[in-house]
């Protein structure tokens, strides 16, 4: 599509660019004078006024991205979807971008059935122990036509998608990530040339946050998100990098990127210090004084703060109830409901999704969730449908809106308890929760899950001889780890797109929690179904997208091969043309109609 | 591998080639002093008495190949399966041989999904309507180095991959057959350069011999098989193309390519005479005269003359007995008994299998053949399993040993009649029992095995209520057909590696029956299984390698894409590396035992 400038009552429009089929992440200047795009992998700067276009970079080809993410960095490092890797200096005079050369990262090739003679899409995707994508780091002056740019020597190394600038304008700051993901690097890069390094951290697992720093209008320094306290809070810095204050701290974390009144001196910021289920907003001041939170309702709360720090709007829901959108002023008093969307839903007798924790036996609380149909019996026995995902960077169980999904409810309505527990590896529970799993996945997760059933089974009205499992992605994964090393458990599981041995899946994502395959090969090894597909256990059924380019459908036939050779049975759904989520609706519909028929005739 | 030379004792060995991994199709000239091969698709000619070799070809690159045939030639036209398609001269001074040039022909990516990066091979594999490779006819006169080429305008027909030279050596003789498959043309190519066209013959639907002439020593002409009675027979011919006499006549047909006693003027043959369900040695004399049956037991022979005609081998069995060998008389007395091999299923009890026939509504009489159990018990009620093939130039019902397959066996011994029968289409019973699936398959096809199965629905024995369908390969797509146009006929259907819509097919077969699909659309969507897979009836499961090159898998995900659509359920079991009949003894295994669980669970 091509670029087109709308005045605000979208009634004039002008053509900005022509013929191009590759227009990608527009961002206005601060300014407003001109826009920035990627055409083909190269980045541009057109000129709102003249409609000129500047461009900046003559390198892009089919693997060389400037101001754009490759697969694996989207996919793994950003935290927004767009793909872009550039950012406007603050007076609209420079641009910094990532430049990624992906030309030295293998290919997997990806197949389209269905035409007559049939299409293949190489893919480029790193795979565990493969070499990534060559980074560099150009700023671009705009006035002069000057670019700086930055190779890294090693070059096996990331760098952070998103970049900031200082207050100034004379530099622009980048984050670099070890390969190992142990060790980030906050860096300027001057408009004049010549680095400087702000700070390091290094952890020994691996780093979580690498979110740009955020510098202050005043130049007295920079907030940045760590983990260094073993959750991720907000601290201040000067501009020598040197810590000035912990903006936030406690046995809880910070959920998105916070929100500034630098007038003001306050932070505003989602976290969950009141309970890692819930999501509240919360105000701090920069000295860290003050903490304060805004919300009041129980469940999940967001913030989207207004230009001058006086009012917010906060979209909140709980497990039982759709989000409402309410305006609050900073202080969180609340001027009005903005909207009380209609329950779309309420036609139906939903089920009743019940938030639970239990104590394991070493003394960590576990956290639970559970829904019963709406016409629950506690006399009655019930089979039980247990929803895995496990993996990092997720909770399953949280107080909002949609946590027990449209499927868990059709499951419920079928008298199917449906039953979730994030186990250690999860997210929202501090980085120590997280890292038992570094080395060696499958075993703590499933170890977990399997305290949490013991405990789910002593409830009077769970039949403990009907338990399903079943999981998508990781928790497809996960699904196959427990069907293989505890499939007596469980009289059927499902594994939507599942990884069967990380050796297939990417980089960044399994080499941050298994290190390579060279490091760890016993690692890999143990932590792959594939291994231990002769103990499945139980009964299968395993769906995947024939065009899933994240996990590619190589793990279930890689799986499948296994199982034939050690006369296992198995279902084995395709899902031909889906990707990793099915889209299509048909697709969706079929998948989930699937699972529910392999629960309803085996569980 | 090289090629090397032993002694007929085996003891000494010479290497005639060195480091080559692409020998194939080695053969002796006549006079025994040289071999001809091709390596890399060029074609060498080598001295056996000093090792030195000639390359008479240059043109070989991955797509052109000399006197070696493409994928689509070695599958569709080839008697021989070993690709070779060059012919020495009888004084071994010249060889004539085809080249193929196969770049025009579009490719189909098959993927090997299990090394890491997974990898694809991209098979050039012309499909219905697709542009086929370009042959040209070469002759090279080893004494002069003379090449004689005969190149084709239009180049859109096919030359038959095996040829002949007159008895004197100054001609060879080739065969064309136009896109269509409708009209042959027998010539000769002179060693001096310029044709000759012996004869033509045409069909209003196709035409199935593309043998070579065998032309007689004494060079008063040639012998040729032929359909032009409706029933294939053996034809004598004068060197000017004018027909001699019918060697052989009647409404039954030769099943190999005859061999020859020219000094007694006699001519061995294999054919049908006798019943179509066998096969029996018969000789006759080459002016029509004598034909007698050479063998006597009821069953299947073959047929080995011994050089100086006095004796051939005589390799036999029926439905029961496992094959015996005998030497006999050229007047078919025997010589000795051979062998009499050990039954390997001795051990086992097998079923009986009983051949039979029943005469359809419009006075067709059709073969079957039904496996009972060991046991069988007449009072009680069977379900049967209907075995199914259907398509061209095959017949299921045969009195030869592994009639009924191991397979078979094993569902007999499970409790299950198994039960077949060669529909119109089927081979063996002339033209006219082939031609009307011409233009549209699948209708005839069907119509005549629900005749069948509503006879066989009569016998007491069976229990109407639980009859299921399978079939492999067209097999496969006849069991797609009537699950989709009589699914309510069978409790379940098996399809191993079937085409669902013609158009994923290949040229030569495909255009054979349907002509192109610009010319037949209709008729492909008649044919297509793929067109209703919405009205699919039965319970379904699919089975297809994921590398089958011969009917690809898209195939079969092109048929589960529509069955999802249709929200219609189906298994599917991919054979994961496997080609179209599964070679991989696992594989092998675990294809039989889902489909014999399919129908203990099912039926």
């Amino acid at each position: 599509d091509d670029l087109w400038l709308h005045d605000v009552a979208g009634k004039s429009a002008r053509r900005l660019t022509h013929d191009s089929d590759e227009e990608e992440v527009p961002t206005f200047s601060p300014d407003g004078t001109r826009v920035a795009f990627v055409r083909k992998n190269d980045l541009f700067v057109l000129q709102v006024a003249t409609g000129v276009e500047t461009r900046l970079t003559q390198s892009g080809t089919e693997h060389v991205y400037n101001g754009k993410l490759d697969w694996v960095y989207e996919e793994e490092l950003a935290n927004r979807r767009s793909g872009r890797s550039y950012e406007w200096a603050p007076d609209s005079s420079a641009i910094v971008f990532l430049r990624l050369d992906e030309n030295r990262v293998p290919s997997s090739p990806i197949l389209n059935f269905l035409p007559v003679h049939g299409t293949v899409r190489e893919q480029r995707y790193p795979k565990a122990g493969d070499p990534n994508a060559i980074p560099s780091v150009h700023l671009v002056d705009l006035t002069t036509g000057r670019t700086t740019s930055i190779a890294f020597n090693p070059d096996d190394l990331y760098v952070a998608p998103e970049f900031s600038w200082t207050a100034d304008g004379t530099s622009a700051c980048f984050l670099t990530l070890n390969r190992a993901q142990t060790e980030l690097t906050v860096q300027l890069l001057a408009r004049t040339g010549g680095t400087k390094t702000l700070l390091t951290e290094k952890d020994p697992h691996w780093i979580n946050s690498i979110e740009p720093p955020r510098f202050l209008k005043d130049g007295s320094g920079f907030l940045l998100l760590s983990e260094r306290s073993g959750f991720l809070h907000l601290y201040r810095f000067g501009m020598d990098g040197k810590l000035t204050n912990a903006v936030t701290q406690g046995r809880w974390l910070i959920h998105r990127s916070p929100e500034l009144d630098e007038k003001a001196g306050l932070v505003y910021l989602v976290g969950t210090e009141q309970d890692p289920r819930e999501q509240h907003v919360y105000r701090v001041r920069l000295d860290g004084s003050g903490f304060t939170r805004l919300t009041k309702e129980a469940g999940t709360h967001s913030l989207d703060l207004s230009p001058d720090g006086s009012l917010f709007i906060d979209s909140f829901s709980d497990s039982a109830t759709p989000p409402r959108i309410a305006l609050s002023r900073a202080d969180g008093t609340r001027v009005a409901l903005l909207d009380e969307p209609v329950n779309a839903l309420a036609e139906f007798r939903l089920g009743k999704t019940e938030l639970g924790s239990f104590t394991g036996k070493d003394g960590t609380l576990f956290y639970t969730r559970l829904l019963k149909p709406a016409d629950f019996d506690p006399g009655k026995k019930y089979p039980v449908v247990v929803f895995v995902y496990g993996g990092p960077h997720a909770q399953v169980v949280k107080n909002s809106w949609g946590v027990s999904s449209l499927l868990d409810e059709v499951m419920a309505s079928k008298g199917y308890l449906v039953w979730s527990m994030d186990n250690r590896g999860s997210w929202g529970r501090g980085h120590a929760f997280e890292t038992p799993l570094a080395g060696r996945t499958g075993k703590v997760e499933l170890a977990d899950q399997l305290e949490g059933i013991a405990h789910l089974k002593k409830q009077a009205f769970v039949d403990p001889a009907r338990i399903g499992l079943w999981g998508w992605s990781y928790g497809g994964y996960l699904t196959l780890y427990a069907a293989t090393h505890a499939g007596e458990t469980f009289k059927c599981a499902v594994a939507g797109a599942p990884v069967t041995d990380w050796k297939y899946y990417d980089t960044i994502y399994t080499e941050r929690y298994l290190k390579t395959p060279k490091e760890n090969a016993a690692g890999y090894e143990d932590s792959a179904p594939l291994t231990s597909a002769g103990k499945l256990g139980t009964r299968l059924l395993i769906i995947h997208g024939t065009a899933d380019d994240n996990v590619h459908m190589q793990n279930s036939m890689a799986f499948v091969d296994a199982l034939m050779r050690a006369g296992k049975d198995f279902t084995f759904v395709p899902l031909p043309g889906q990707k990793h989520g099915p889209r299509d609706p048909a697709a969706r519909l079929y998948s989930n109609r699937r699972i529910l028929e392999f629960f309803e005739k085996n569980l």
